[in-house]
């Protein structure tokens, strides 16, 4: 089994209330990649510059991670990301954004990659995601996430890639954008009716929900009692939620609920370290340890019965 | 089985974005008798005026609610609300605060609900929930809710009551404000240290969670496609879960859980109408068959073992 992973490459420099950071290894297909490769095989599809570490390529290849498809363009700069995070860790403020190379990132499948059974479009262009779903053979399974500038940007065309895909990731707040409803759960209800059969909505801190035409599954975020970084929690989710369908070979509704306690669990490293530094490291024997952890903390005594009245 | 509850009687005057109504009953105490009128018998402790409308009192009357502790001062004005929704709900503004006769209440507890198994000391003067404490003979358990304006106006008093009480309900953000910790996780360990076993905290749409030494247990909202009015959904989260405490005659961790799942259910009916007009005609059936159909959107296939790599 393997992944497809399409997305941005990134040397982020981060401010939070616990530190700061500059020029560390970031980006959609960067977390995605490694947070995946903790469950499966994983092939990179990116770009970057001349000037991209020799320590972060070696830090790619050590994991599952294939960088066929991964174009160093070598008098080129790599895409730059600059962020500071509030007090409270609920807001962030971009502060710079050198694009490089990425401004004319146009994702080349290599042959071997085309067979994949799942395909993950992170957060890019709309134009971008739909030439990969061309280049992709049929794909078993293809999830994509997206953000607010593309919604308000290239709404058309996100709704394109939305009639193509299987499976959707979103945040609450941009499915409200997305959709004109007021409420995020008839959001989804639209979402569905755009295409694809599965909607996962991001609720940070709070949690997340899988929404299908024959299924409502909701789920709390692990709970942390201390965030470093969330950048990349919402990749990383993506990863840890894909990467196990892909491991269990199967996308049925009991599947699709294990797949959100992983996701969860896998974003719930990510952000006790500032960039890779904490997911970058986890063991799969830490995942499958706070995700047992984690089911004690949701378990309802009894089931239904335990709740007569 | 009994519960004796001391808070306000109001007439709110309230505006959301799907309407408005005038002087329609409120206030913690109303809320709290009627939502736990589904579970067990309640003992009301609180003040009106001589305006209170008779069909209000019939209204009350008419649930398990024993009326003894609701003392009318026949010169005094009833306390009036008025407030006004954001159009996401998720802010609220305070237009009107007449207290009238409830500025002078001096909770008074009949001889016959000093025996009542629990008592539930709504959003008052943290003074008047130890006076009542004082009042009441060993209940078996005990538990109270609070605000931001005792939070910043009586801090110290406010945490005697929590030395003295068993449950603690509390908003996420009261949490962090009275801890001073930036973490809703770590404030809720405070929390436990300063004197209550168990800590409960709301998180409106998100959902809610409870925690005590050796339990956390997590629990999101159920899912509301639509809100009319979000007053009282603190307070009849708190009937629904000390009601059916009550009912069960047990406070362990098992019950502490399910009591989670029927606040949240009582909770999501009060939001589907203005003040008391959903959960007011809403039955025990009710509860129960929307209960069942919440758990079943939290269902983790298989348990643990399900979830192995």
């Amino acid at each position: 089994m393997s992944i497809v992973v399409v997305g941005s490459v990134v040397l982020d420099s981060i401010k939070t209330p616990h530190g700061e950071v500059t020029d560390v290894l970031g980006g959609s297909a960067s977390f995605f990649s490694i947070a995946a490769s903790l469950f499966t095989d994983v092939r990179l599809v990116g770009v970057v510059g001349g000037d991209f570490p020799h320590s972060d390529m070696d830090f790619l290849r050590g994991k599952r991670i294939d960088l066929t498809g991964l174009e160093v363009v070598p008098e080129g700069k790599t895409f730059r990301w600059k962020g500071e995070y509030s007090q409270n860790m609920n807001h962030r403020t971009s502060l710079c954004t050198e694009l490089n190379v990425f401004a004319e990132f146009s994702p080349k499948l290599p042959e071997i990659y085309k067979s994949s059974p799942v395909a993950f479009l992170g957060n890019i262009d709309p134009e971008l995601q739909l030439n990969v779903l061309d280049q992709v053979l049929s794909p078993r399974f293809t999830a994509c996430d997206t953000m607010n500038f593309w919604i308000s940007g290239k709404k058309d065309l996100l709704q394109q890639v939305l009639r193509r895909v299987n499976l959707f990731f979103i945040n609450d707040s941009e499915a409200i954008e997305l959709t004109d409803e007021p409420n995020v759960f008839k959001a989804c209800q639209k979402l569905l009716e755009w295409g694809p059969t599965t909607v996962v909505i991001k609720r940070g801190e709070y949690g997340s929900f899988v929404m299908r035409q024959d299924m409502v599954y909701l789920l709390p975020a692990y709970p942390l009692e201390w965030v470093q970084d969330p950048t990349g929690a919402g990749d990383t989710y993506a990863a840890g939620f894909l990467g196990y369908l892909d491991r269990v070979g199967k996308v049925d509704n009991d599947s699709l609920r294990r797949a959100a306690i992983f996701g969860t669990i896998v974003a719930s490293f990510t952000c006790e370290g500032f960039g890779l530094d904490s997911i970058g490291h986890t063991t799969r024997a830490q995942i499958q340890s706070r995700a047992k952890e984690f089911v004690n903390m949701l378990k309802v005594p009894g089931g239904l019965s335990g709740l007569r009245l």
